[in-house]
């Protein structure tokens, strides 16, 4: 597998209610958010009365046929596509999660991470609970059918002040579909109309695809249930001020969504800009790391007056798997996905723009690959700050030690890196990009986690197991394939 | 799909303890199982920290590769092949089933029934427990997880009082495996060994291929208990009356395994002989409908001496699926499996052997295309009693309206069968023939169900919703594939 | 792979003329043919402008589905199984192979073995002929290119001329599909009806399936066009003594068959008769081999008056591959297939009968597996003569050597597989058997091969290399798998 | 299947000769040029005694695994991607193409179109020859293996007489490999080293992965043979004019790859400055339809001091198939590849730069896209001429009657696509952009076809059935898969 260094997001929900096509638009939905996941994918349907499932390691394109389209009965859906952090990537943690309890079925689609999750767990099973899978959102399952609470808004909102978290969620029973958002809306999680039927999604490119009106966005703290009788809004108490996740902005959400209402491109081109007012260098070209840096790196050039060029061309066919040579070649795991054009870069001081740097070891491949193409000077920038610590909100991070801006002074990370001169966008810079001062989270950058992580620290080791990065083990149960 | 009218085995399982190829000889054992399920095989196994799961539908040869039997690590393991009856046949449902509760995780494969599982569902959903399958096997693990004993032998104990049904339980957890069977001892489960492994078998014949030595029988109400320190057996109390599944003697068991200590393949002769003595007829030629009818075909002919032919002729190539021809051919559905051979049976009296009669439907193609192959005489012979009553102990059975014998005449039948005459072994022959007077449940034949269904029925319509035929639906999730 | 130590047939051909159910009668028909070929199959069907293939590696089942029969339009068809032998198993190889001349397109199905097939190859190529596969049939599509007689018919005779060995061939045009058989008749090739359209099969029992009703068999010498006109028949000069395959009759079709006017199932029974009173010895029981000594076994018992029984149970479960265990297991290879009944055996003095002995491999590792399930005496019976030499003509046998017949003594052979005593039917004996003297090939008993195989011998190495068994290399292409 | 309006390249092929590595750098390689096919790809390789062939329908990364590249042996090896255009894309078609003639083994791999192929196919025909493919490449093998010149060099010289088109042919015997270009070089091949062996490809960008260094050309007209005695070339006589086909630089090639000698980036960004010369327009933005249109519009801002933005955004997810829904959403062919960003357009005046227009329906959809989304003027330009008639050298475009502006002046094509205004580079400017005046094939935007279509013409109604547009037929033989 080809790994990119850069932290990953973790899942895209998307859910329709009231639609002659639930499955094939949830479908359509999923696809566009693909880049949010693309390891496993699902879409549970119902028709008021049964509901009906599919689901399946790798994309969107590969789980779901036209045939098991057809069979997805009904006119509501919700779907899920995955990265996977806190549970393996397992079949059994494929979402949506569907169960049965004494309220009925229900079936659930989760982005985000619950940070007392393993508390919760804990108290469940010394409570006589068995879990089956790994994943947060069998906890939340068994909460709602412990809770005696006969109507369902009240349980939800009674299970809902358990979670600590980061949490966008979809839950839909035979009769309504719940939109919810943890009180700081940390995730995105956005509204819609499409005909009769209302539609909820991770981000608006979902709605562009199916010809969706965006309408707005669920609130932080929001509880939508979704039904016959249309809207109904219910709000978590006390507000909170929001922290919305600022690497939305900075990687994860595709350039043509509004994300937190807020463009994405437009918040990317404006740091490029700020990144060229904190860090010039005189250069003769400005070249993107394609994808992520390309949008910043527009906005950088435009800003400098130095001329923009893809000096670095990306191959779109490379897939998951590949076969790598036995003898080395030079900078191979780099090449399957990029190739400088040495007529660009032949004599050129370059300026190479990056959305972040996570761990170093692919930005000093790409340095030392650009430099052998024949630039004379590497100027690397960075549209974001230093990432100094990891999410604890559902986004797949290395652990602390592995991130290189942990430990390491820039001129540190400059010498790793081995280019000319290396800056990076400062968090003041970032803010200001996003208009977002006091409304976003920005911990990865400044270690200020909004939801306070402590109680689960009392807990002990199992916390820092868990949630201290993509290796840890949660699970004791190994599903075994071909 | 080429239906069999025939009772259905719904399952198999296997397990081993502390041999260094653990899952192999799973694997093996299955293989040798797969006549008692075809539909999923599963196997789990243990190094005594972790499990690994490996499962899927289809059959054993086809669910594991050299790969993924590699990868099932640790020195016990346990395995399942299934039917399907109680449950949709659905990947959630594929057995063993594993689950992680304050005691640990642990992993169960069930041959058997519960009456009471439904009522038990619905007790532990009003406490608060939710379901991700529709296997009885779920309904065992929630009680277990909800047992606050705190030593598992007792806890074991303490759920078991709460089963009432047919089990034969394999449960391994991370120190001990179980091998349980219910009191009245109702579906096979054998002891071996091999080596310095102990192995668990639902039929010896599992044994012959791995080269294991069959020590005993686990008992009626015993639970025994393999761990390190070798075996320890507890019984339940009070003690009953055995009542071992005749049927299995009359067509599910191999005929090279052992299984309620008596030889399957000396049974079926002996049926056949006893049914000759009962039901005699002048005839050139004794006729087996293969391969179900050929053990006690040869009892038969022994016994009255005449002779023995294949004049029907199994294609042992017949797959699962069948694509079939749009036209009408004659006796397309029976003949794919079976070809009568004209130059055998052309003007000659012939007398059938079949161990059964189910639905009728297949028996009545059987005759007519053997009288079209020129039989001048066919008197059709089954060695066993007319079948009036379904199974509630777990094998899959029509409803009672379905089965032909319920409500018609054997002269009757013979009519629906267009055969010259008709004759059934007595309850009494087939009983003496296993040397089974008072220890053997013919409920199927004689409706005295042993272990009482009563209570259950009390619950109302649930029951008879879900226990009395293969229609029933048990669950409002649907699994969808490709 | 579990290896049956048994000559193999190579395959079998079906073809249809004039039917709306061309292609889905020609699967039928080669479901009913699967014994004589496993490894791969094939269909090609026309519309009378059009062809339509569709094939693939492994059974009839596995490679058409309902859509693929649904897109091999039209109202003719031919198909092929084969298990392979002058070519490897390969794709390029799988029949029917269809080319374009300027006659037009063209299709060939062939069960045989040309003995000068190298030979013609190799004029070919001398005349820049190129060849894609290593398949015999393709030499016979180059020797029709390029006969320049414009008559179809005449341009087939003309073509036959030149062939040297055993065909039965079916040849599809736009307009006609020919059956073809060589001079000796050596493999079978039957003509029946169905409905107003023509079928055509290697053996009857595929008549039997589809429904169609059996005419009579192609003759030795004979072409057979089947077009809109109904039949025409040309016939070889000059005619010659018949040599059918007695093998046929031995082992390799299906018992409900009529092969070479003969019923399969009988003339097995007379062997075993014959065999009894060759080689009568006092015993307990008759047991056979299953499947391939069951009917010889029925009437050696029937004509000694010893009690037949099934002492070895056949497992019909077990694939094509089989992952085996890592520790030795006692009789392992032979245990997957067979399990000795050890109620049965012990103590018993035992006649095992099976239809022939190749390398002798197999038949020890079941003589002592029945020796260690208790039996007292073990007396082996053949219902064949000894097998001392390979065939020519279409069937995959051993080199010489490998033959444990070719130099070894009877009492040698016993000695090797630890029988107590051994016989085997006299060729007399067998000939008797099938009212077959002065028509049968017997080579494989005999040496005395029908078709010479001198002129090709002249040839040299090549012919040696190529024909003298299973693991020659017919190519220097290699095709690879996943 | 998402249609591009786009014209498609038909195959990359790759050749490697002594290298340990040889089947996994041609795979490597391959995988470089994924984007000149996507069909099919195989690759044969050679240990100097057997060849080794592994193909099949599907990219690269599908095609081959680790296995199948470890058996893929030897240390020389050709491989092909192909997109299919003459041939259908079916398995038989599937190149690298093997066969065996008196010359022993060869195996061919083939970019480009021969014009005369069906008249030599015709007239080999006539001389006896059967066909099994479609493809141009079967003749080349037969012309050779009728060849009677017992040098192999003087034999390929003879047979390359007779083939008139365009072709760059990659041929591998047991001791050499020989890279061939015909005598206009129209489609691209390229020599390379790798440490002792030798490389060729069809672009550069293969030689970059495999870290390979570029050394020149295949000059056209040459033959170059590769073996143990190095590089041996030959020259086809007469020599004439070079005939590039320029739409290699304008849309085909990878931009990091050099073609003919040439920065394939360098080309297309000084078409987009020439256009912005020829065509200017005041506007707010230039819009590159990506991925075409990028490189042009860098040089189009850059030269008419306009800002560029991404104001479509291409999703790089989508792949081959995709489910449709079945209600009317708007612009939802285009908008699975492209989303407009609403936040960029809303209001401006916008350039949108595509490399060409085929038959106008996708740039239609893309421009009232890009309309709904809120620009308030469009005007479209083209970075080539108007494409007025089809190519005959290997490339897949649509008939002349589908080409837009093959009867359409440029104002009515504006009309079509709805643009506010519509301007294309010139023949000169483009000719300029690429310095090749006097050396490219550019009839599809002149009708200029530097090699005649005459003699083909002569033939008939079979040239244009054949070769004027992706939808004839060329084969009566269908393949059909599961």
């Amino acid at each position: 597998m080809i790994l990119d260094d850069k932290f990953q997001d973790e899942c895209g929900v998307f859910g329709i209610f009231n639609h002659e096509e639930a499955s094939r638009l949830t479908y359509l939905g999923l696809y566009s958010l693909q880049h949010r996941g693309q390891e496993s994918a699902g879409i549970v349907s119902s028709d008021g009365k049964e509901f009906y499932r599919a689901r399946g390691m790798g994309q969107v394109a590969d789980v779901f046929t036209g045939l098991t389209l057809e069979n997805l009965k009904g006119k509501s859906a919700i779907g899920h596509v995955r990265y996977s952090t806190t549970g393996e990537s397992i079949p059994s943690n494929v979402q949506p999660i569907v169960s049965e309890c004494w309220r009925g079925p229900v079936t659930l689609a989760h982005n985000g991470n619950l940070v007392n999750a393993l508390k919760l767990k804990k108290e469940l099973e010394r409570d006589g609970a068995i879990f089956q899978s790994t994943s947060d959102t069998e906890v939340i399952l068994h909460l709602l059918a412990r809770c005696p609470l006969s109507n369902r808004d009240e349980a939800i909102k009674e299970v809902l002040k358990q979670l600590r978290g980061a949490y966008s969620l979809l839950m839909l029973s035979s009769a309504a579909l719940y939109a919810i958002r943890d009180r700081h809306g940390v995730r995105p999680l956005c509204l819609g109309q499409s005909e009769d039927g209302y539609v909820v999604a991770s981000e608006t490119c979902a709605f562009d695809l199916i010809g969706a009106e965006y309408i707005r966005d669920i609130k932080p703290g929001e509880i939508l249930r979704i039904d016959k009788n249309g809207l109904t809004s219910f709000h978590m108490k006390p507000e909170v001020k929001p922290a919305h996740c600022v690497f939305e902005h900075v990687y994860f959400s595709r350039p043509d969504s509004l994300v937190f209402e807020r463009s994405v491109n437009l918040m990317r081109r404006k740091m490029g800009i700020q990144l060229a007012r904190e860090t010039h260098v005189d250069a003769d070209l400005v070249i993107p790391v394609p994808d992520s840096g390309v949008t910043a790196a527009l906005g950088y050039a435009e800003e400098s007056g130095t001329q923009f060029d893809f000096g670095l061309i990306r191959n779109h066919y490379v897939g998951r798997t590949f076969i790598e040579p036995k003898q080395s070649i030079r900078h191979f795991g780099v090449k399957v996905k990029l190739n400088p054009v040495k007529e660009i870069l032949k004599g050129k001081r370059v300026v190479l723009i990056d959305d972040s740097i996570v761990r170093g070891t692919t930005s000093k491949k790409i340095v030392q690959m650009v430099r052998s193409a024949g630039a004379s000077e590497i100027h690397f920038r960075v549209s974001s700050p230093p990432t100094v610590a990891p999410c604890m909100y559902g986004i797949d991070t290395p652990t602390s030690g592995e991130l290189i801006a942990s430990d390491k002074t820039i001129e540190e990370i400059r010498a790793f890196i081995t280019a000319d001169s290396l800056a990076y966008l400062s968090l003041e810079g970032l803010l200001d990009s996003v208009d977002g001062q006091g409304k976003f989270c920005s911990a990865c950058f400044d270690k200020k986690y909004p939801i306070s992580i402590k109680s689960v620290d009392e807990q002990g080791r199992l916390f820092e197991d868990n949630r201290n990065g993509r290796k840890s083990k949660a699970s004791v149960i190994n599903e075994i394939y071909k």
